[in-house]
């Protein structure tokens, strides 16, 4: 655990991030919700809010009075043991509170907070609150690029929400190394006394047989030679929900392509450009992920094999920080962490003797455990201190909006 | 046909109309669409700037330029002839264009507008495309009122519109007199050189037997009595649509009220207010009217029935210049124009002869004449001038956001 | 009214009749519900043995023994007032009772009715529901035509109902002629002691300007040219809602159309046929027969229009006795009643004046009152003696799986 | 392999069981599909046969002529790579062919499978096909019992499949004892010669902890105190996704339970009986199941536990071959195999190194490999020779109509 000093820093740091993400927003792109899955950015910047408040000014800062009694209501996203909570389709019908009178709250909560941070005696019950509420805020700065590129990308005007981005998009890839590893006995899940969500608990042995790992994750060039091999036309390569869920949807392409003649724009957060073959392919769902394995006669990893590699890996690679918010070439070089949160073939389950939180924390992620699949090693919008080795992110397999991408696996 | 001079002072006081009844919203609340039906306020804005640009300045302005190749696609509501259109459900998540590039839209329109005023050679054709704007426009200050209306009803803040509406429901309504008339064949229809909409032509013949007609709306009160009277249980009071509709939606009130312990609040422009037993029940589906009427052993007037005792009356009654935006209570007089739209018993179709106009304009109605039943009489949120007694609008028997009331008839 | 003499044999006729459609079935075809619409061939021959028992036998023959006490739910369609019923679309899922049982069923109310005729002192009430109830199951021999048609045709083995069905189809349509009606104050509806339904009542005054009506109904020929002009591809031919349903349909043909190379071959009772382009264009939605009246620069008639002409032309035509059960090319003659129920241009709507009768019965027409379009004429699948000029048939502008038909009019 | 000859008793046996298991069926049960999740029963009879001509008999005997060219499509299941296949909401309204027809295609494809037995010279692949037909069967004997049961149950008229089923009901169910197991590196899935599916290979190592297993099935009893413990009505019992089903479903109770006054009937193949406390509870969702386990402080097990455990015990339970058709209460003996396939916690997925089979047999298990849960053990209506310890049956989290229950799990 922290310091409280550091923590004080470290909350400031977080708040501050979530509104530098929304500076280039005009006060309409807050209030928009293209479709169930997002919400309005405004709603992320008061939900995260409401956490702090809920979970730490509320029961432990004596004499705090709430900003607004109906927030309790409109910015619960779903914590069913701290009552209702506004419909999450119909976020975006919510024009007020309007976005001045969110960053007042904001404001409010913050200087509480700063207040409760000095002058209280923080149990580690408490201490454990707050990082839970920074960890929150920060999978929040994920989902605002997520919710604001997909927000963006129905409007025909195209618009871009940043023309300043970094760009990395230079190195040419060439063909896949891989990583192999011996059978054996292996511990999984989060070990020590730093933070870490209940989900990665209890580290447990996994045996795990031979196994290689591609070094980096597929290109746009490899997945366009499955689309021109009749990829998305061939029922033998798909899982069958798979195969219904793309005719129903027609999907030929993954998220954000556009075909312009023969060659394909790729909507970004920097607005519409060229589709660059050396780049990871991205905003996959599993069923084309698991397709594509199958066409390349290779498999999605486990999400035991991927931890187990990624432990003895330095966590650096193409993360927030880096501010090009797109997946990069790898170049020559090996791709572990960062660019696109990568597909496993594990569905998202408790780990042999997981116990969830107790109260309402015990909501974060126990009760999502059913219909999802796990995806590990982050992105270029993961804030590069959130991950860890041991890192679950889950999704339902029809998902597309995540920055997801391929790594292929296979026995030896 | 009105001359040019006038036109233009009229095209300056509706658009103005229209940014008038905008100026009491927040950025946010132009954003917001809450359901399908409804549209942002924004869109209204620039759609009804769309038809001038279209009909008028594109064809017939020389050397016009298009404010934005793409607002051709955003803003067209439904001209097939025209070309593509963005989807109607689709309208509240094009966060760009911004509310003030909108308004930059309008002044650009407006300006090329005025010049087309003064330079051009205005024939009839021209002219009455002109005419058909000012009055698309004017549907549209009524749509903005319904729609703001809807948007902020859904929103658990309740937030107000307006807290400086004029009050108007101080009187108490006694009971319901009746207006005799004879039977006979009587002349339906637009006559006469005065602008009409193509829907209101030709006019023609129609034989009525003898009637009569409530001479005001049905109040809250008596609407009160019908429910308690257990009306949303019995399935004999109803169309059989109506009895699968209102159980599909769990309807067991109009629209926009909400029970308060034993009494009822009702959403308004002004914000919620106590129900007036003594002001016309509102916000009512066709099925409900019917319903009500069925239960009163009465029953709906027809749209002829209602023209004729109209085309008597003087066009005076609670309209939008009224600044109420909310029906009144008749009071001891009588109650024709104004305050609601009365459903009638008589679906939406062509007239005997019944030409639509040619090109494009000829959507402005024809296309649908089916499956919608007719309204007379105007509204509290209808422009006083945009009203003729031959005026007929039109909505699909469930829809309940409009201003709708209820008119019994009878046979004599 | 009818001696109650008549009425028996009358009685035993209709209800053999009933019996003989579904000689040809097997047991598997009694059991079948293609769609919500339709309903297996053996739930028909329960429901209209139910409302004799329910309307007669129950109430009026002493000691009565109803056969099932759960046959009153299963075997209601509608009616509101008589109780609970079981879910239209879930008819299919009732294996039980058998077919064996519910010819018992038939047997045993057929007795009690026998009983009944030759027992009681009928006074009018009750000839009247005789006479209700036999009409009420000659429209069932319509809809057992009609189910049965469409149960086969969503079969690929395409079986046939019938092999030996009468022949009609030589002859070739020469070019439409039109019979002319000058306008003026025209009486309307049932007149009379005869039997009628409520619906058609009262008898009224209805004015009409000049018209002519076509006097043969529009041809297979005639369509195609419709649809190679790119009919089902042109938006201003159609209204708005039917433009958008044909497009979430896929219609591009008439119902029971496939195309075969180049050909065209149409599902019918005697199974699948060459189109043959003299015969009348069949089964198609009010808005294909819109759009095609749109497309020949004509209209459809108003109910009233046709009831005026038919009203002085003897009833004979092509009628389920013809044994032909599939409309007839008109030749060189006239083709007024028969063939194919014609799509008016009139909501279905009360009369003025109109007043259903009291208690279940009044469910029979009134609460349909809403959201359907009147055909008229009868088709090759009426009973003969069940039509008069003034019957009035009625469908939503969707349906296409009765036996309807176009009919031109035009402004003289 | 077993030897040619014993396949021939086996398939003859098996082959009869099928007719045997419909002999009790009326023709108009023959017919009925009540949900799109079941099939007509002689769909099933229909497609069995299908099976073993499309994958034997047309391939492999020579002179082979298939007994209809449109039953390819009519009764393909889901092979994609066989070619099209009729869709499965719209089995049940095919009322051709007839049952008959479809005991004449099983008498044809028997006797020419009776030849091929007789004259061919079986290769092994040939001998795993007629293995896979028959365990095909034996699948298809467990969904007609499944399928007329929900069939019957939603009839109104409650019709029992069987009155002569073996009575098994009388013990009662003391408190549960617990099966215990140490941690250690065990194998899991199937090896050795014996016919296995594809998805229980290969056999590979899987670690567990210590754990131990409910030595029986929750009982009805168990179950109500969760309900009566308001266990349907608190979100925090309940997976996310399976909280939102259950509201959206209106479920409170099991399928099959229906209240009567303050008890319970519980619909079987025997038709309605009075719930039996000591029965185990049947007809669960996997959500059902893990709120119960949740509620009770356990959790379910996972598939390898179960596997592991069972692999230790003697395959004896109550089995379709006991005839009674429903799970029998436990007693004080122990409840393995037989009474109610349980739910695990366990997605269903790849084993490590999975290969599915080749070509359209490779569809029969792998690409069903998303979104369905993993049962265990068998049930009252397997054959009993059907089952191994590492069979795998799978359903989808939502499905309640297969004969599923609860064995709880427990950390030592």
């Amino acid at each position: 655990m922290r310091s409280p000093q550091s923590l004080v820093q470290r909350y400031r740091q977080i708040r501050k991030t979530s509104e530098l993400i929304c500076a280039p927003l005009m006060i309409e792109d807050y209030q928009t919700q293209a479709i169930a899955d997002t919400s309005p950015p405004k709603w992320h910047l008061a939900h995260v809010t409401w956490f702090f408040e809920t979970f730490l000014l509320k029961p432990h800062h004596e004499g705090y009075r709430p900003f607004h009694p109906q927030y309790e209501v409109l910015f619960n996203s779903y914590y069913e043991t701290v009552g209702k909570f506004h419909p999450r389709a119909k976020r975006g019908v919510l024009s007020r509170p309007s976005v001045e009178e969110i960053y007042a709250y904001r404001r409010v909560v913050d200087e509480a907070m700063c207040e409760f941070f000095e002058c209280s005696e923080t149990d580690d019950a408490v201490l454990f609150f707050i990082e839970l509420g920074l960890n929150h805020e920060q999978q929040h700065h994920e989902l605002l690029y997520m919710d604001i590129k997909y927000n963006f990308s129905v409007n025909p005007l195209k618009p871009a929400y940043r023309l300043d981005l970094t760009r990395n998009d230079g190195k040419m890839t060439p063909v896949m190394g891989w990583h192999e590893q011996a059978a054996g006995l292996y511990e999984i899940g989060h070990g020590g006394d730093s933070f870490a969500y209940d989900n990665e608990s209890p580290r447990h042995p996994h045996y795990l047989p031979d196994f290689r790992l591609a070094n980096r994750l597929v290109t746009n060039g490899e997945y366009l030679a499955f689309m021109e091999d009749a990829g998305y036309q061939r029922p033998e390569l798909w899982l069958s929900d798979g195969w219904r869920h793309i005719n129903q949807q027609g999907w030929k392409q993954p998220l954000y392509w556009e075909p312009v003649g023969r060659d394909w724009l790729q909507m970004t957060l920097g607005g519409p450009a060229p589709l660059n073959p050396h780049e990871p392919v991205c905003h996959l769902s599993y069923y084309e992920a698991d397709a594509y394995a199958r066409w390349a006669e290779k498999r999605l990893p486990t999400e035991a094999e991927i931890e187990v590699v990624l432990a003895a890996k330095p966590i650096v690679g193409n993360f927030m920080e880096q501010d090009c918010l797109h997946p990069a070439p790898a170049g020559v070089e090996e791709q572990w962490y960062g660019d696109l949160w990568t597909w496993t073939s594990t569905a998202y389950h408790p780990y042999p003797g997981f116990r969830p939180l107790s109260g309402a924390a015990g909501e974060y992620n126990g009760k999502f455990m059913c219909n999802q699949m796990v995806l590990r090693g982050g992105s270029c919008i993961t804030p590069e201190d959130h991950l860890r080795a041991s890192y679950r992110n889950f999704f339902y397999p029809h998902d597309r909006w995540q920055f997801s991408g391929i790594r292929l696996a296979d026995a030896e």
